[in-house]
């Protein structure tokens, strides 16, 4: 009997219409990020090991792909590869490598499949492609700008109107727990916590807050739960599904976090930053969907700076996110390169996109533009013949491969969508003439060999 | 300082020059392909090792990537995944597992990695694309026909004229052998011997089959090298760079292979599959390049029927090649399908191109129209205000990120071989002017906003 047929755990093929849609969402990706002066990047599917080990924080390293040895080092269980976990530490690698061919900012976008060892679940593969967009070689807040931009466009350009992005920055998250007086070797607990203010509410930060030896104060949970707890920013914030302009949210946030934060020196410089990623996105298509959102942490150890993640109504879990990281290339240069980044998530905008019907009807619709039929064994030549003829003229010509019966020939067009049909009989074709039928009405029409190629195309014309 | 920054040995990092000459090949072989029928088809990176094991031979076995079993089986050195080896294997198991969804005539191409442990040498990588047309469903010759027509198109739209497509049949091979009185167990013996025809001549394919225990006599030999023995047939062989039509010669070849083979059952059919193919490709763009060659016989296992490959001038080695497997299904699903198949090699294709000189000019050109200089810091958002503004008229627009200089900026511009650039000086802006540079001239004009994003796409036009 036949072996195993399934794709491997968490994997996943892609028949035709599933490409196409892919394709369609990753050719507007593109075509915005190269409207944006972004070029395109492609680094190999598989690193050397010690360029992954260590980037991603303990629960990464365990969740990297890891490729045994080859030759007799396979029996060792040696492994000295690995598969790419995102896009974003093989970009510092190339920077580092390749800085003095590179532009001094050096805009790349890349978009293709990184591997996670994750338990697969809805939503959740072992192979996704990010799409992403980055910046290196400079510290203005032009680039956070440019990149919400950009990314805004982009979701916009695939349809969706309604999403939030929301906003924090490291330097404020250190200045608010600095203020709140925690200890700075208790400050990532701190932060993984706040992180799930979403779904565990304030009592349950505060549990998990003191379980983790942090002493709470209410001057401590003031300064923490700074937007929960201010009554007219809560207001504002529970309209986000009607389209809410943040302009005074922001405005007045902006102005609280300065009170809470005072003279403390990084959350100072913090907020100097966040102030001007606001100013500067109100001149973009970002303007309308910024957010400051404090309990915004994200998970990568390697961000430094603004950090960013974008939401939509309906879906729990981001589209995508990024943040400035002025410290990775670094650790592969040995010398800092400014950076900051974007990426979306193509599967889920792919699930979302799908749900709510949003691909253009004619993605789903078969490839080729006209079948040929096969008369007869000698007539093959023929029909290859004209097959050729046509595609020189620019059609998508599928050709039925047998001389089988002329009724199964047209079942077949019609099962894959083929909007026409020619039909070479001994006959017309000694006369120079094929007859052309339309699959949607019948409709069937004598034409002759010079003028085959353009009726088609005006009647394909005609059908759009 | 700094950790190792080069890709992983034998794989590349492609900056966005080389992208871009990849997506030119890319594009040229989707566009012919769907204009043959075919549809695309993705399957993952990662295969279950079981599905890759046994297929390719001995060497092939060697040769796959393993991937570690995730979490404690980690320190056994078990490998249950294996990165992808080619692109059939997955296509035959794709075929098995979803047969009652896909058409009965499954066209499809597919263009992904694959990854192979070669020692890595010039043109030789251990990632490397693939870009694979195949026919699953019918036996018909025309399938074989419109492979090497649709492989002859991707050629020649890519400025390839002078190509060889080198054609044989395993079953013609297996009835040469036998006619030969070669004992069938030490077939696949002579097929590697013969294979080798080209590179260590008449002498050293004899010295080697003796070699291998089989007893060479003339008459043997006489069928063996049927090709090279003939006079007439050499002397045509001896012009291909001039650009033969091989018609007389293949016919004149499968005359004699005729004699040779006689009465044997399985040369004959193959005989009846070759006349038919060498008919039904002179219908097509391949017609003029087809030529029989009875020493081809390419190595992988699964071939049951016609075998390709394609030659050019001044390159060892191919471009590409395929052939028919009709078993090959039936080890996934237990029951045959019949499938032929044609994959072009993109490296060599880029190789040659670019050696010779075949990409269009304007690959190499930037990918900005017009970058927009930041005049100092209070202006950052009219700046980026305008970018919005040109890009949504489709423009490509970069930004220069900080307020450095605006000789500082101009000279980043014309680095980055962008042909326009504007600059808002702080008077002019407030008119609501801008002034548009044009870099190669230095020529200078003041535009008004609302006639900026029309005024830029004019002069690209008549830059063209």
């Amino acid at each position: 009997m036949g072996a195993k047929t399934q794709p491997a755990r968490g994997m996943r093929d892609f028949l035709p219409g599933d490409v196409r849609r892919r394709e369609y969402v990753i050719r507007v990706v593109k075509e915005v990020y190269e409207r944006y002066g972004f070029e395109p990047l492609e680094t190999p599917a598989v690193e050397n090991i010690e360029t992954l080990m260590g980037k991603y924080g303990e629960e990464g390293n365990q969740l990297i792909f890891k490729i045994l040895k080859r030759g007799v080092h396979e029996t060792t269980g040696e492994a000295d590869l690995a598969l790419r976990y995102d896009l974003t530490v093989p970009l510092a690698r190339v920077v580092a490598e390749y800085r003095a061919q590179l532009p001094k900012f050096f805009k790349r976008y890349q978009i293709q499949p990184v591997w996670r060892a994750d338990r697969p679940a809805r939503g959740r593969f072992r192979e996704f492609y990010q799409c992403d967009v980055d910046v290196l070689g400079s510290r203005s807040m032009i680039v956070e700008a440019e990149l919400c931009g950009a990314a805004s466009d982009v979701l916009m350009k695939l349809g969706f109107n309604e999403f939030t992005i929301r906003l924090n920055h490291r330097q404020v998250l250190t200045g608010l727990l600095e203020a709140a007086g925690i200890p700075s070797e208790k400050h990532n607990d701190a932060l993984v916590v706040l992180d799930k203010l979403d779904k565990i509410s304030q009592a349950g930060v505060i549990e998990e807050l003191n379980r983790r030896g942090i002493v709470t104060t209410d001057e401590m949970l003031e300064i923490l739960f700074i937007k929960a707890q201010d009554k007219s920013l809560a207001e504002v914030e529970s309209q986000t599904e009607q389209g809410v302009n943040w302009t005074d949210y922001n405005t007045n946030l902006l102005m609280r976090l300065r009170e809470r934060i005072g003279n403390n020196a990084q959350g100072s410089l913090g907020l100097y930053d966040l102030s001007k990623i606001v100013d500067l996105t109100k001149a973009s298509l970002a303007g309308p969907h910024v957010q400051i959102d404090t309990s915004l942490a994200r998970g990568l150890s390697y961000y430094t700076g603004a950090i960013m993640e974008i939401n939509v109504p309906d879906l729990a879990g981001s589209l995508g996110g990024g943040g400035r990281y002025d410290n990775l290339v670094g650790m592969f240069l040995g010398q800092d390169v400014p950076a900051c980044g974007f990426s979306l998530g193509l599967e889920r905008i792919i699930v979302l996109m799908t749900e709510r019907e949003m691909f253009p009807a004619a993605l789903t619709v078969s490839t080729a533009d006209v079948m040929l039929t096969i008369w007869d064994e000698d007539s093959m030549s023929d029909s290859l013949a004209l097959a050729g003829q046509l595609r020189g003229a620019g059609l998508r010509v599928d050709l039925y491969p047998e001389a089988d019966k002329i009724g199964k020939q047209l079942k077949y067009a019609s099962a894959q969508k083929i909007p026409f049909v020619i039909v070479m009989g001994a006959d017309e074709s000694a006369r120079g003439l094929v007859s052309l039928k339309e699959m949607s009405s019948g409709e069937q029409q004598t034409v002759s060999l010079e003028l085959i190629a353009e009726t088609i195309r005006e009647r394909l014309k005609g059908r759009e």
